[in-house]
């Protein structure tokens, strides 16, 4: 084979802050280098829009952009090349491959969750199959934190300052203006982005008072009566809650009440019910509580939507370096002799806060979600303050606060 | 009179990410003053949760604080010494009266919205009717920068900040997975805040793409045909509204749909009633859409809600300085000869940006609301890009964004 192999990447799944760190950390390892024997770099294909771009052929060259805007873009929240949410089955990866056939593509990058690490796999699969080299990577980005494998995960910090920053200031809002309050927080299945409002306490008093994640059953009973428990003590209450809670029988509480509204449920490819982008569940939460403690309680439900992921201006200096170093690692790797891997980051110590970039296989983090360590879930209300050693040097350095006390 | 004059320093209604620079900026220009001939400046009261904390004699003394906890204290968000909701009348001020009286109160700062200078102004004539020499000043708070007399007002710069990079990266966002996205932003009477989502765009494809605010009567009618237009063309649709949105007969929308869905409708104690601290009205809208384009249309809705006024670390540099200056000229004032009084930030200058703080009469302010002017409206769906030449040096300079084009 002499001629040479052309690069594709793309970005799947629900843009980060930090996910063009990624592909800017593919881009400056790949461009230029001489590559495998026979398959040196040649072009540098950002596929529009994940993998319906690649089936579209539809393309942008970045091999030539010079690195100041490429270090810019590195610093621009979301999906530069645009997303998809497709979930590509076999026979979507087999006309995968017939594009990077047709245009000589011998590297693929995939920047996504547990479902593009499938893609990758089954890509790598049909290309085996046709005894075509192909090395196809998967570099870990997700809020959502749920990779098997990872101590945590790129977009993860920057998403969970986020939610640590507004938990900051609603706790003090709170306090100047006491009340019931409860903030929604993006999730599903993981509690790893709710659990982080627990940064925004510096003291016992100080809220969020109560964390619900989804992986503790959520009763809506027990619900009334921590809050009001709470609320006794301290003449207000902050709350947490993951859109992802659901009942004992696994029931999100999301889809039951858009059931009981008479609302269509909607579900994406991969059959998972609509969460986030709707109130509804903060408001029917907010209604529990008055309903329980009296229509003159002054509660209040925010749900934190999409702001959480893609905020400018808000993201942690660890996972934006974190998330170009991933990208790095899976491009020099693809450049040595490995056909196909998942980057994996992997805490070597807590003090001084080290990681270390790992190649784990494709299959370890397709179709798989990692959950919160139940050590941390106190009473199925809470998070414990061992979390905040774990998550800190993950979401950076926080603003200061100082109070009247 | 030989007796030292004391001072009392309130925070009212709601608070903002810079109201703690105007607190601080009272104490640090106060302690340890001559104050005016009989009257020399003693102790510095902060009254906990504003005009309630008087009434209760519920103070902190705030003189002997170090200037470094100050500063830390100006920058933290919400109202350090906590707020209320609570609109004095007549009976009430006698109250407030009596209370600066019994603890020799000479001089009474209170920092807050229209309300906050109608209660200065019934204090100030209770003081009168008695013939006791009291300097009540009105400090400008309000993120939704409604005052009469003045250009902005402390809290909204910040607030916008808020507002602009939530757009800017949910502009990107929306751009990576196209829908149809609205956003219900805080605002009452006053479309400013909503107006300046208008930063988030950088050229004319970029959302948002329809902004709609309470200075113009909303029809769901229009709404839908104003979305698919953009939707049809852009194949997307990013959509600002404010909160206090109301058909062509004035009756809010939110209410209205409270009323509606048969829930109780909050009202608080100068008779608005609650739009903030629930989704239902971008869920509705969100609904409004489903049923004119099609359930299959992507759409969602955030409410950003509390998080905009008090989030830790988005401040406009502006607006803290600011915040900080116009409590600084309140003291100066009533340091000298001046009695009573409110203080307007009014702009000298657009380039460069340079404005003055000028005292205005209580009754200039009070109850009074000041709206957007009509010529930043584009045809009841969108801001004018001239807005932006009044809006960002408020903002600040923004996190800078590059694209691929």
């Amino acid at each position: 084979m002499s001629k040479a192999g052309n690069v594709v990447i793309g970005q799947s799944g629900g843009p980060t802050a930090v996910i063009n760190q990624s592909l800017v950390g593919i881009v400056e390892t790949m461009r230029g280098k001489p590559g495998i024997p026979g398959a040196g770099v040649g072009k540098i294909l950002g596929a529009r829009h994940a993998v319906s771009g690649i089936v579209k052929n539809d393309f942008i060259e970045l091999q030539n952009l010079s690195q100041e805007r490429l270090n810019r873009i590195a610093d621009t929240p979301s999906s530069a090349l645009g997303s998809s949410r497709d979930k590509p089955d076999a026979e979507y990866c087999a006309r995968i491959f017939e594009a990077f056939k047709k245009n000589d593509v011998r590297y693929f990058f995939y920047i996504g969750g547990n479902d593009s690490s499938d893609t990758c796999r089954l890509v790598n699969e049909a290309a085996s199959d046709h005894k075509y080299e192909l090395h196809a990577f998967h570099v870990p980005k997700t809020i959502d934190n749920d990779l098997m494998h990872n101590d945590h995960t790129p977009g993860y910090g920057s998403a969970a300052r986020f939610v640590a920053c507004a938990f900051m200031g609603d706790n003090l809002d709170n306090a100047a203006l006491p009340g019931v309050k409860i903030n929604v927080i993006m999730g599903r299945h993981a509690g790893f982005l709710t659990a982080a409002a627990m940064l925004g306490r510096r003291n016992e008093a100080d809220g969020p008072h109560l964390i619900y994640v989804p992986e503790a059953p959520f009763d809506s009973v027990k619900f009334c009566t921590d809050v009001e428990r709470v609320y006794s003590k301290y003449g207000r209450c902050l709350i947490a809650v993951s859109e992802g809670i659901h009942d004992k029988e696994g029931q999100p509480m999301a889809a039951k009440l858009a059931i009981q509204q008479g609302h269509h449920v909607e579900r994406d490819a991969h059959g998972n019910v609509q969460l986030s982008g709707s109130g509804a569940l903060g408001d029917f939460l907010g209604q529990e509580i008055k309903n329980y403690m009296g229509k003159r309680t002054r509660v209040r439900a925010d749900t934190f939507g999409y702001l959480q992921r893609c905020f400018a201006g808000c993201v942690s200096p660890t996972d934006a370096s974190e998330a170009r170093m991933a990208a790095r690692k899976a491009a020099e790797l693809s450049l040595a002799s490995d056909t196909d891997g998942s980057i994996a980051i992997q805490r070597v110590s807590d003090s001084p806060y080290q990681v270390e970039f790992k190649r784990i296989e494709l299959s370890d983090v397709a179709a798989k979600t990692r959950t919160l360590d139940p050590r941390y879930i106190v009473d199925g209300c809470n998070i414990d303050e061992s979390f905040r050693q774990y998550l800190s040097p993950i979401a950076g350095e926080l603003p200061p606060i100082e109070t009247l006390g």
